[in-house]
């Protein structure tokens, strides 16, 4: 009985820690299977080239009703999908350059929750046509899968190195 | 039996769904129950005070080995627990200030993971002992529960309006 009880027990446990661990760390890329990690940063890179070209409304869509959002304007964290909505409509239209890259994409999953990672340059193309970096971002977007679709639930924006004139440690 | 069996799908489709939202988001607070966020917080804030007294290294005993860390001295996000650790004991000795303020902390939870943000505040006493504001943050903590303790698995550390000198759109 003890024995039994034991196995039972570690059964638990075992079953506990795989759950618990992350199953799967993978650097995604936009060909990629259909695993999560690809549906996920493909997701991310379609709402992308909507915002590019002035569309910032794709990111609403794709984000759950509790989302938090962080970028570098804001003051504090936005919080709600009808707040995160009014931010992004404001900016709609005025957003427009020439392409997008993703450093190192990075995607680990932990059950149905994905934190996704990357550093993000937009591109525009200088006199010559050549593309040059922009912008400077590090990027964390945690998804979740809600009702069969994966949703962003926590968005957080900065600048690579963006500093305050007052910051201080 | 189609009865039987709309009710059977009818309990995996609303299970399914209970168990992809956030069970839970919460405005946890030091003196809190047991609940998952309180214990998150507290975990945070008994790290933030080792941090805020010189000692760094509790951050990596609380992190996952496949943490990836983001603040802004950073070029790039740090991966993996050794990286990470050995950033932390560079600082060690080096940090001290008087108190901390955490403005609206939030855990949104999913199954075994947990999204904790809030803003930070370090806090210095001037010269007639009044705690002032020494530095503005936006946190992000994605914590999971790793073989029975909640670990960090993420931290996203950016300057509230942190801005670069050549930053673009």
């Amino acid at each position: 009985m003890l024995v039994a009880l034991s196995a039972f027990f570690l059964f638990l446990i075992a079953g506990s820690a795989v759950l618990s661990r992350a199953r799967d760390i993978r650097t995604p890329d936009l060909q990629g299977d259909n695993s999560p990690a690809n549906v996920i940063f493909r997701l991310e890179d379609e709402a992308m080239e909507q915002w590019r070209q002035g569309n910032p409304l794709r990111w609403a869509e794709i984000s759950a009703d509790e989302i938090s959002y962080i970028d570098p304007n804001l003051a504090s964290p936005i919080i709600g999908i009808d707040a995160y909505r009014e931010y992004l409509k404001a900016l709609a239209g005025k957003v427009a350059y020439d392409a997008s890259e993703y450093v190192h994409p990075r995607v680990a999953l932990y059950g149905n929750t994905a934190v996704l990672t990357y550093n993000y340059h937009s591109l525009c193309k200088d006199r010559d046509g050549v593309l040059k970096r922009k912008s400077y971002w590090n990027t964390t977007e945690v998804f979740s899968l809600i009702a069969g679709k994966w949703k962003i639930v926590h968005s957080h924006w900065s600048y690579i190195q963006g500093k305050r004139a007052d910051s201080g440690i």
